[in-house]
């Protein structure tokens, strides 16, 4: 079997879960609903997570950990910047358009309290993310010798802003398609929705 | 007294149901909670509304009164289209960067379940927002004769997550001020973030 279509056990709790938070929504899901909808015990189930806490901090992480591979990990092995950057956009909207990894990339941007010592662990990594962008939007602006008045702090959390609320209204029969949506936003971030 | 200093208690109880939903989560919140949290008895808050349901509803429509009064009203007097965008632009992320109205815009884009008769009316008028936009970015377009790539409507969802997303990561005592953001985000919109 492929990497792809393996599930271990573990994997199995965590999308169900994240099913779960989405339906019912995180605080009234309960350890014993997320293990009936599973046909676990209890004690199956605490076996694997010790807390409610630690299952949606593993499905942050998780979905940081798709972040990395799908996307970063892609672009850096790419040594051109504009054509990592244009990369970068098209990767991280796959991400977000994907079927399979939507129930858990959607659960990094809930406002679910974490306790503050998980929070602070995701917050890392999601910054890390903000600054691999940042870094990269600002060699593109050198190599351009742009004289833009934007700073690649603003541009960073203007794009992911674009591309993260795509889940906000994104449908699958819309009118806009996944090539649609990377075509255009790439034009907008690069060249402004008048050029 | 002037009209943003007038609260009447109905108001009262949203302020403090949002800021409740927001601490301790929407499902974990009973009207208990509210009621106990204004010193009311739990008759007194359902003399005011009927369900949790109807508060939660309540502070949507309230975010989009919101939007309609502080943004679209004021765009709307604004003949220049360019300029009426402009304008939008920075309307709409003062009311984002708003410390008064933040616990109750906030509402807006979390995931909680509403029943589907009141989940389509404040859908229905999130898309009427979708529409004002995206009509005054064709009017932009047209008056430029631009040849632009981008369709309306994928740059009215950009525009949109590039504003809206600002609450997942501004801080107030960060080095973005809110007129950056303002600028920067404008100048991304309309030359984008090399121009």
């Amino acid at each position: 079997m492929t990497r792809e279509t393996t599930l271990d056990s573990r994997q199995e709790i965590l999308r169900t879960a994240a099913r779960l938070f989405q339906q019912r929504g995180y605080d009234a899901t309960s350890m014993n609903d997320v293990a009936a909808a599973l046909n676990l015990s209890k004690g199956g189930l605490y076996h694997h997570f010790e807390s409610k806490d630690q299952i949606l901090f593993d499905l942050m992480d998780g979905a940081m950990d798709i972040t990395q591979r799908r996307v970063v990990d892609e672009v850096r092995k790419i040594a051109d910047p504009e054509q990592a950057l244009r990369t970068l956009i098209r990767l991280h909207i796959d991400v977000v358009l994907s079927v399979r990894d939507r129930e858990v990339t959607v659960m990094l941007h809930e406002n679910h309290p974490l306790p503050p010592a998980l929070r602070r662990r995701v917050n890392k990594r999601k910054k890390e993310y903000v600054h691999f962008l940042e870094n990269l939007i600002a060699q593109v602006q050198r190599g351009r010798n742009s004289r833009s008045a934007v700073s690649p702090r603003a541009a960073a959390f203007a794009l992911l802003g674009m591309i993260n609320w795509i889940y906000q209204w994104y449908k699958p029969d819309g009118v806009l398609t996944g090539e649609d949506i990377s075509r255009e936003y790439t034009t907008i971030f690069f060249a402004g929705a008048f050029g």
